[in-house]
């Protein structure tokens, strides 16, 4: 086992390049939400070159749209599939689920980028492009994990499954379909940007659309109207309250070091349609954060009663009451305890190439790691090299040392969880 | 003269059903910006039955472009023309031009109306629809009270000029065009929506656009960003704080009755492309009002200086200053005498029909009189049936009875102002 830890750390330092030009690959293909194929092609490809038994599938169908966790609002996932390959083990080891989304969020304003968004250009030891750290990073650390256990001639005794899912950032429609597939396993771990800390809570999330009515008029005499604008004021700052108040309650340790560990995000606002008309309506949009323990419908109950009360003390919105939808994503949360062999495991992996523990925190964003541990009884760990404060930013990059690094992290903590069948 | 005006009363009130008929054909062509031709025909062929000499031609031209009071972010005025239809006095009077714009404002929220806007219906006299009350039921108001005049066969001694102009709800280029193609007169009388009203005095307006910048990030994490919708509250608020110091210091009694008289209107806010990201970027829309003695560039300049206030004292808008653009509508103040024999033969002809004095205000938006009086050597007044609080609103509509009596007002007007030719 040693011998094989040994081969398998010289060979991920030996072939560092090709990890990079993987990344670089995968990243300039723009895999934004319905256009995930060219860079799923990539990864079958490279999962066909490892031997590995793959399963590639078209999501949808009834069991999953109708399923309580399912919040999707595509209309179609035709020619955008999933990805799981499979390196079998020999039997009697625990198995691992090492699950990546290959969806990027949008660019944003291109005019922020330095290169092309979809550059993948490298430089000063950063790659860079949409997707370089959330998570394409993380999927390709998985696949040299596993590619230097397979170059390396290392037998498993339990099962690794790599999978490339869709629709992560929009509420793990892809992730939920392959658990209904029935993909299930001892332990996952998911390799988001964590800044290489390790998170056994994620936060969940879901997205929330308020609109607020106003009266229209001419701006001249704009006391005359009621200014959809102005009115979203009061509910942006209603909102930041209840921000502040549902984060004064969380007391877990492990986010002490967050300064806001369940946020509640205003992500878009749109008003009005001619400058000297007062906008009659407003529509904003958000992200609203889950604490682990907590239920998605309790957190949805609180921002609605919250409403409820502007709705009954505002003279206007008496009559003009706001209203919400919880539309497009929604994330699970996810909760495992800090002592479970998953995290000590990863840990003391981390510790052996790192020289140090790992930072153990709680996530503040949602993952498909809820998905897997509340549906697919997979109880999931997240960790992964990506950078947390680039994440859906402008000039997105990674740092390939740390990419490099995780992938040794991954493929002992594969080695210990799955065991070694030894030579005979 | 005096019988002259008694068959003058007596021919309009013989002839509503005709008014009301025009008014409806003129509100059933949306006359949007871009959209004006239809509604211009209908006026063409008005004119032409009542045998005037018109003028119908495509504004534009380096002359109108490099105008200090043009401003227009069109790019194209063919197959939309402006209209001038004259009934030529026969000497030694003087002239009144009758000033109308026939573009209309976009419509809104159509889910706020009850019938289509552009539907015209008559119920309980009110005739609804976009531009009823802003200000079609006002053009017809003018062309019933030329109707009348020459239906009776009176001989006017001044000139009475037409106009149907495009563009004023963008900025006055149609009535700047009419004032470089040479018209002009010894008065004006522009019929806008003033509940009856009668506002010697014009405040101006001008559109601005705020960029307000941020700092992307992902949802989660959105302490790592700025939120260019939460910087913006900021900045609205001082708009807020602007809009009252400016009003505190309007002492003009004319503005007695006016809640606000010269509003800052936040019209536009778009921000944010996706729930779960930190917004970079918000742009910020709106009109702000001039006093009527104020010039614009004054009125610029002290919002400018308000930024340049909260770049100088914010640090985020330190590093990341809030830009302002004045772009699209701008309409100059305009300010005429109460004692003006323009005001007093109105105030006059008003008293005859309605048997009390009207109400003189200023008004509450800015007209295309600013132009006539600044640039086309034209004094001005504004008077007209339409109904100001739902002037730009859903279910805009204009009491059929004001319409009719407000042409009597004018043609009287038009009598005592141009004076009539007594047969010999």
């Amino acid at each position: 086992m040693i011998n094989q830890k040994e081969r398998i750390k010289t060979w991920l330092k030996g072939n560092r390049a090709r990890g990079a030009r993987l990344l670089q690959i995968l990243v300039r293909e723009n895999s934004t939400r319905g256009n995930e194929s060219g860079a799923q092609a990539v990864l079958i490809e490279k999962c066909r070159q490892l031997g590995l038994t793959m399963d590639i599938w078209e999501i949808g169908g009834e069991e999953l749209k109708k399923h309580e966790a399912y919040c999707c609002d595509r209309t179609s996932f035709d020619g955008n599939p999933n990805l799981v390959a499979i390196l079998k083990g020999t039997g009697s080891g625990k198995s691992l689920i090492l699950n990546g989304h290959i969806d990027v969020v949008p660019v944003g304003d291109e005019k922020s980028w330095k290169e092309d968004p979809f550059s993948g250009h490298i430089e000063c030891g950063k790659l860079y492009g949409r997707g370089a750290t959330d998570m394409k990073g993380g999927t390709v650390a998985l696949l040299m994990a596993m590619e230097s256990i397979i170059a390396t001639e290392t037998k498993l005794k339990g099962d690794v499954i790599f999978q490339s899912v869709i629709e992560e950032e929009s509420g793990g429609a892809g992730t939920l379909a392959a658990v209904l597939r029935g993909y299930k396993a001892d332990g996952a771990i998911i390799p988001e940007p964590t800044n290489m800390k390790v998170f056994p809570k994620q936060q969940g999330s879901m997205w929330f659309r308020i609109s607020v009515k106003g009266k229209a008029a001419h701006g001249g005499t704009r006391y005359e109207g009621v200014n959809a604008i102005e009115k979203s004021l009061a509910v942006i700052q209603r909102l930041q309250k209840l921000e502040k108040d549902r984060n004064e309650r969380i007391t877990d340790p492990f986010y002490d070091n967050i300064p806001i560990p369940i946020p509640i995000n205003i992500g878009k606002m749109n008003s009005g349609e001619w400058p000297s008309s007062v906008p009659d309506t407003a529509i904003i949009e958000g992200r609203m954060g889950v604490a682990p323990e907590e239920t998605i419908s309790a957190a949805q109950l609180e921002m609605e009663n919250c409403l409820a009360e502007l709705n009954q003390h505002d003279p206007w919105f008496q009559d003009h009451p706001l209203s919400i939808e919880w539309f497009g994503g929604r994330w699970q949360p996810g909760s495992l305890n800090e002592e479970h062999p998953l995290v000590t495991e990863l840990s003391a992996s981390y510790k052996e190439i790192k020289g140090q523990h790992p930072v153990i925190e709680a996530s503040p964003w949602g993952t498909d790691g809820g998905i897997l541990s509340n549906f697919g009884h997979t109880p999931a760990v997240i960790f992964g090299p990506g950078i947390t404060e680039v994440a859906h930013d402008a000039n997105e990059h990674i740092h390939l040392e740390d990419m490099f690094l995780a992938s040794e992290i991954i493929a002992l903590t594969i080695l210990n969880w799955c065991g070694v069948q030894e030579e005979i």
